[in-house]
């Protein structure tokens, strides 16, 4: 049991970070460690950035029994039962101590181990055979040896309060951390460039700062520090040449510019997870400190594409407020809704529906316009040009911060998963489905490298798997179309009346009801399998996993997100046919039609259902619900009544008590979330001009929810370095593009924007719109209903009906060809493509000349860097100088120089 | 005079190569130098590489007086008369002497003016007022100092050959280069990472050997050396360390693992610059080498490109070749040529012409077939794919030449015009246009720095000649055009029956020949405005002054080689109007109509010309014909005979003779007719899919010819380093796209592609193509031709003609609407713009996804820069260390050291 909660944490970690991920399984095999989890909300004060030496004053947050030197991780053990491991996390110092686990690790794995033992697959082999006390103990004390060689100081702890776990304290010297630093090439700060406080920033921050949260770094951010990778070495030589040209680095780095003297999480709890402050900036800054890069870039990102909804949204509504305000004038409604236009419609079933006038479809035509209108292309372009400045104005902000974070010249470190490859597949794959030996033996005669030929099924089972998938969602679609068209048929056909004067509410309701929890289901099952199918694949490094599992999701949700408005948006209502032939689908049932003034009205109502359902849905139950529910779950499970817990909870230490939160479970759900949203608002908007407003609605409470759940709910993720936001950025890109063409194809078949423009300056007699409702419409004969499918009770109007209409573009009965399509339709059809092709086009120049127009580098951030490589150049002058100076004296007075340099016979020196 | 040569020279200069522009301008203006050429085709040895004390053995080359010290650049300057300069380059010193020139000339301008002469534009104004002579030696010696103070050393030389010009000789001690390469980064080879023999790629080089150039040094170019920012205080530190460790650097170094152990140039001219090597790869090591960076990236692309043209080529070979062999079996053809299908045409022109009988069309309709049938569907597909392989091949290609040259660290410096902008655009200007006063005094009151306001009216009036240029271009077709018209109708009016039978030949002999001048004179008055307009905008960079040129240069002579192409495709014979009813242009003159089977064989006969001619054109006349002139009459200037010239050039050194040849004018020619040819190859293709055949027999020789060109007619070029091509890859890539979208348009609009397959699905009887050419017609009653417009002779073909026909979707005359757009023109309207949207996407999809699928940087390269990375590492531990030991040695023996190390209080250590 002890594996498997060893492999039950993995299962989750990977889910979330796949990142490190088989390392930690290998610590996890090799010393029986259950959990790391990096300590959330600490006491960690921000003094975490001081070096020790320079840390003035008693010292903050635990310490080793000496009261010196800092606690910087903890790992815990099982004195006896099954073992537990933690890790407290410090802004500088975790990413290192993560390095010197990795090597630590690796070191043990090349030493101890003999050959055929250190197969990965013999390893996992062993390890499901479980191993014996004796043989942990030993590779604990031999992981422990190594992390010392590395330099790591370390304590045991094992008489604390909770029973049986032992605590191995670790603290990472200045030094050990300094080599670590150099490796990475963390910078440092070294030197005051500039302090910008020009006046019209001065005003606008003062107009502003009820925005901006408030948070004391704030003002030290505007103060930019020359930096450059980090050198133990270089530092002496740094203090010395600084100390006579600059204000004293050593002070700098002791008092620690971005020190608050108060503990981070009080000022993150109060000044950006909480809803009071929905309006302000957030505290981007702090948030990067305590939760690392990667997390900061995403709510960076999050800011961004909310500030950037503001102006849509606005513009939105306008086009909403001119369709409301132009709903009276618009001709083609009032013809529908003038009652002495006496238009007699064609039944919308078979035999149950009898005839019906168009003045009954008044309300819909009228609703219709407040979505159709004119300024709906207008917003089109204006949203596909807002996608192409909302990433210009991302990229820009993402190097600002590169910037001001120091990451221009971080590369990320792809940890490859090869070796470990197959043995995590197989430890993961048996623990996922308990199959333990199936797959074992699959593999057990493939060595480590998998070449093509191995890997082609994977890729090939992975593509047709997502081909089906996609498929079985239009699979559904198609489902919840067949069950409202056959219970609108069935209620159509029952006699009780109150039940057929409810059909189209029933049908709707149950309709969508069906269609949300689908889409509900659906989208955890294809998580699931997509992260099954990336594992399948086993890819090489963790940057690869992450991506691979992400556009597999990506396509899957969106495929199910979308399958059911790309329906309304394009299929509903053209494969109907026409009076007298209609299409059946399964025996009996005719396809469903459309309200008469278009399925734009239908695709609104679906858009607003899905947004406002499915974020609702999300937000409140999935976000804040079900972790609140698992938190219980688990203080259930450690068998105490609540008063107990109470008083327990009260002598807890920060790290004890955030073992019971949930897991961090990484920000692909979030990104995912989001980028469905973009989707939605991008997609459709043509259709849905509040699409921005809603998303911005919901982005306002999401920031902060999300802020919430990563301060208070889940334990506080490991910190990782991230230069942008990867893929995402990709598919973010890729949806704006397609966007265009969705667009254009909105515009121009689902609405009647097109019919429109051809019938004024086609067919209309003089210019006006006046006659465009008669001319959407065809002629049917009644005697050519098909036997068995004319109206039962053909007087329901009152009168006889010789001639019924339907819309459509069709010959008169009485033409030589009755009934087939006219040369309107092919007119209007070529029109409408013609319009999709201009309007591609222009759009997508309009786009690329926006991303021309914008540079991609803010031009003071560029500045700035342009700056720093003069003052750069000029230190590593100095520098030179100084060694050159050392190195002379040297010379002169021993004779230990290593090397004579290399003899110069230019005459002039 | 002597100010106006001067301005001359780098009015050539500044067209060519824009980067150092304006400081050459400043050099001229304050030492009164007249050119600077590098001497080309030179005696300079490969062992330039060399250090000069590691250089053993007789000096090769130039030298001092002493024949010890290298001349590196030579500065020539008239002894009283009018003054000139040269420099000679190396590869390894010419960068760093620039960058002193440079720097040389900013102390002085900071120094030795008084603030108010200090201003550029009053400086410039009195440059024109003519500088007392004592004025300019005053400011040579300082020039002269200047250059000695940073470290050059100088030796005149005023008794040689040539009369009245004194030579100064510069020489650029080691340390001094060293000096400079750290500034610049340059990447020293330092140490061999790994010798790549795979015995695949043995087998590979050994069956393509006779396809690389006969050179020493491809050997060596398999031997990657590590390498990292060249530091002259590390050089020595890494001498000691290396010793150790590896293979001696310093032999390394000394003995030049590049070095040939002949002159470059022979090299060069033969395994590059001849025909008849034609079939090997380009020795790019080589001529990198010897031009620099820029211009070997060039050669290398064009490699690149000529390469990609090779399955492109047979790819289109074959297609043509299909199309050959099912020209029998065409139904549409047939049905044409058959005698028996007695289809009797509507005239082609007013009165002179009469009715005509279709199966005349025979031949042309065959002709079509060969470039219209469906694999010409296929090939376009295949070419914007072969298009998004090249870009994805060329960054490749790039990253792994960046990779071998060393560039990736290498960042472009962007020498700035700004505070000489003015002063320089003055000058320029005014030397441009004479008009010394008029612009000056437009400029004094202005400062130096140009705000937004300053630069608007530049903008707009760049953009709206272009415009107007753009405009004046398709006036110039629409010219064309009319010429045609009226001579054609001159010609059918005229009585002379042989007239009437050369009618066509004439007019399209004349016509073309018309064209082709005119886009030939258009192209140089294009490339001097586009300069003029740069000018005016006065760039802040030269980089930003080259893109802006090139932009401009490129739009204005694309619209000029394409416009009449684009007439050809898309609106010749589509505003004909209908018999009855046709458009007249001007009067009477009726617009021109297609041949039979649609305007692609004129498109392509058109393409043919284009290529064929402007290229032989400009390759034969421009590129060998004119340099030789340009060379004769500078020859001839001298005022010497031919014997006198002769044994005069015996006599003369090699930087001598260079003085008669031609300067060099920069890439830009080169790329952009390269461009333009890329431009024809991918933008048309669907309409000739020979072109690429075409274009690879063209750069075949062009490669050649260039290489030629740059070694023998042209000063050898100031070295210049480069990374990527630059804007010119946003171009291709721009094309590329374009290219898409108008192959669309090309397949669906002017081919017979779609229509015939509407015909096939939706018309025809029996599914197959018989009846096409009957259905493509209309009917025109004779009795409906507009009074005066019935031919003359109505009994041409002998009988009376009640009926014609002509080749239209319309109406028949007998309809209700007679003459109308038929529903067939909609519908095959509707599914060619059905063709244009999903061709689009499609194959912008495939592109992406192309892009997408190969990797920008090979895989080879990035595992060797990882190794690097490592192997950096390793070193740069292994260096701190040696350093520490140097300190801890001089702190155990001196008490010198200039400050302890900040105390550590980490109880570990």
């Amino acid at each position: 049991s002890e594996e498997e909660t060893c492999l039950g944490q993995e299962s989750r970690a990977m889910d979330a970070k796949s990142n490190d991920t088989c390392l930690l399984l290998m610590i996890c095999q090799h010393v029986s460690i259950k959990t790391i989890i990096p300590l959330s909300l600490s006491s960690q004060p921000l003094s975490s950035l001081k070096s020790d030496e320079a840390a003035s004053g008693p010292k903050q947050g635990p310490t080793f029994q000496d009261g010196q030197r800092r606690v910087d991780y903890v790992l815990t053990y099982h004195v006896q039962k099954p073992q537990s491991v933690r890790r407290k996390t410090s802004h500088f110092g975790d990413y290192r101590i993560l390095r010197i686990l990795r090597r630590s690790l690796s070191m043990m794995k090349g030493r101890d181990m003999p050959p055929p033992k250190e197969d990965p697959e013999v390893a996992a082999h062993k390890h499901r055979l479980d191993y014996h006390e004796d043989d942990k103990r030993f590779r604990q004390t031999e992981f422990e040896d190594n992390l010392r060689e590395m330099g790591l100081e370390l304590e045991k702890d094992e008489g604390n309060k909770i029973p049986g776990i032992g605590f191995l304290k670790i603290h990472a010297p200045w030094n050990v951390l300094c080599r670590e630093a150099e490796f990475m090439k963390l910078k440092m700060p070294t030197k005051k460039v500039c302090n910008v406080v020009e006046r019209i920033n001065l005003f606008i921050r003062k107009v502003t700062a009820p925005l901006h949260p408030k948070v004391e770094p704030n003002r030290a951010q505007n103060v930019k520090h020359l930096s450059h990778p980090f050198s133990r070495e270089k530092q002496h030589l740094k203090f010395d040449l600084l100390k006579m040209t600059f204000t004293g680095i050593t002070s700098l780095l002791g008092n620690g510019v971005y020190t608050a003297a108060y503990p981070l999480h009080d000022i993150l709890y109060e000044e950006w997870a909480s809803y009071s402050v929905f309006y302000k900036y957030q505290p981007i800054g702090l948030i990067r400190k305590y939760f690392g890069e990667k997390i900061g870039l995403y709510f960076a990102w999050l800011g961004v594409y909310t500030q950037m909804l503001i102006p849509a949204s606005i513009v939105g509504a306008i086009v909403f407020l001119y369709g409301c305000a132009t709903v009276d004038n618009d001709i083609p409604s009032m013809e529908i809704c003038d009652p002495r236009n006496n238009i007699t419609m064609c039944p919308l079933c078979d035999r149950a529906c009898s005839y019906w006038e168009l003045k009954t479809a008044c309300g819909t035509a009228r609703a219709s316009h407040l979505f159709d209108n004119p300024a709906t292309v207008f917003f089109s372009i204006f949203m596909a040009l807002w996608a192409a400045m909302f990433m210009e104005h991302w990229k820009r902000r993402q190097m600002r911060l590169n910037y001001i974070w120091d990451l221009t010249g971080f590369e990320e470190e792809e940890v490859s998963l090869c070796p470990y490859a197959t043995a995590c597949l197989l430890l993961y794959v048996c623990s996922y489905f308990s199959l333990d030996y199936v797959l074992i033996t699959l593999f057990q005669d493939k060595k480590v490298k998998l070449t093509c030929t191995d890997r082609a099924p994977a890729y090939m089972m992975g593509l047709f798997t997502m081909l089906f998938m996609v498929g079985v969602t239009f699979a559904v679609v198609f489902g919840v179309i067949l069950y409202r068209i056959s219970i609108r048929a069935a209620l159509h056909m029952s006699s009780n009346p109150t039940a057929r004067s409810n059909i189209r509410a029933t049908v709707k309701g149950t309709a969508a009801v069906i269609n949300l929890v689908i889409i509900i289901i659906m989208d955890e099952i294809y998580g699931a399998l997509a992260r099954w199918l990336t594992l399948l694949e086993v890819p090489k490094t963790d940057k690869s996993f992450e991506e691979r599992l992400i556009i597999k999701t990506f396509v899957l949700k969106f495929a199910n997100a979308f399958s059911p408005i790309v329906y309304l948006a394009f299929f509903r209502g053209r494969m109907v046919g026409r009076p007298g032939d209609y299409v059946y689908v399964i025996g009996s049932y005719r396809m469903e039609e459309c309200a008469h003034a278009g399925c734009l009205m239908e695709l609104c109502i679906q858009l607003c259902i899905t947004m406002l359902g499915k974020q609702l849905i999300q937000n409140n139950l999935f976000e804040i619900a079900i972790p609140k529910i698992k938190k219980l779950i688990r203080r259930r499970k450690s068998d105490m009544d609540s008063q107990q817990q109470e008083d327990y909870n009260m002598t807890l230490q920060r790290h004890e008590k955030d073992h019971f939160l949930g897991p961090f479970v990484g920000l692909s759900p979030e990104y995912m979330e989001m980028i469905i949203q973009f989707g939605m608002v991008t997609l459709f908007v043509a259709s849905f001009p509040l699409a921005p407003l809603f998303a911005l609605l919901n982005n306002i409470i999401e920031i902060r929810l999300d802020a919430k759940k990563f301060v208070t709910e889940v334990r506080r993720p490991i910190a990782a370095r991230a230069k942008d936001i990867g893929i995402w950025y990709n598919l973010l890109r890729g949806l704006s593009k397609v966007a265009v063409i969705v667009n254009a194809f909105v515009i121009s078949f689902t609405s009647d924007f097109i019919p429109r423009l051809v019938y004024q300056y086609m067919y209309s007699p003089d210019g006006s719109m006046h006659g465009f409702v008669n001319h959407t419409m065809s002629y049917f004969n009644v005697s050519d209903f098909q036997p068995g499918t004319a109206p039962l009770q053909p007087m329901h109007l009152g009168y006889e009906v010789q001639i019924c209409r339907y819309k459509d573009y069709r010959e008169t009965p009485w033409s030589n060809t009755p009934y087939d399509l006219s040369k309107e339709f092919w007119a209007i059809l070529a029109c409408r493509l013609a319009f999709v092709v201009v309007f591609q086009n222009v759009v997508m120049l309009m786009s690329d000349f926006v991303d021309w127009l914008i540079p991609d580098i803010p031009k003071d951030i560029s500045l700035q860097i342009h700056k720093e490589k003069i003052l750069m150049v000029e230190l590593f002058m100095k520098e030179e100088e100084g060694k050159k100076l050392l190195r002379d004296n040297h010379a002169n007075q021993s004779p230990l120089q290593p090397r004579s340099r290399p003899a110069s016979h230019t005459p002039s020196n």
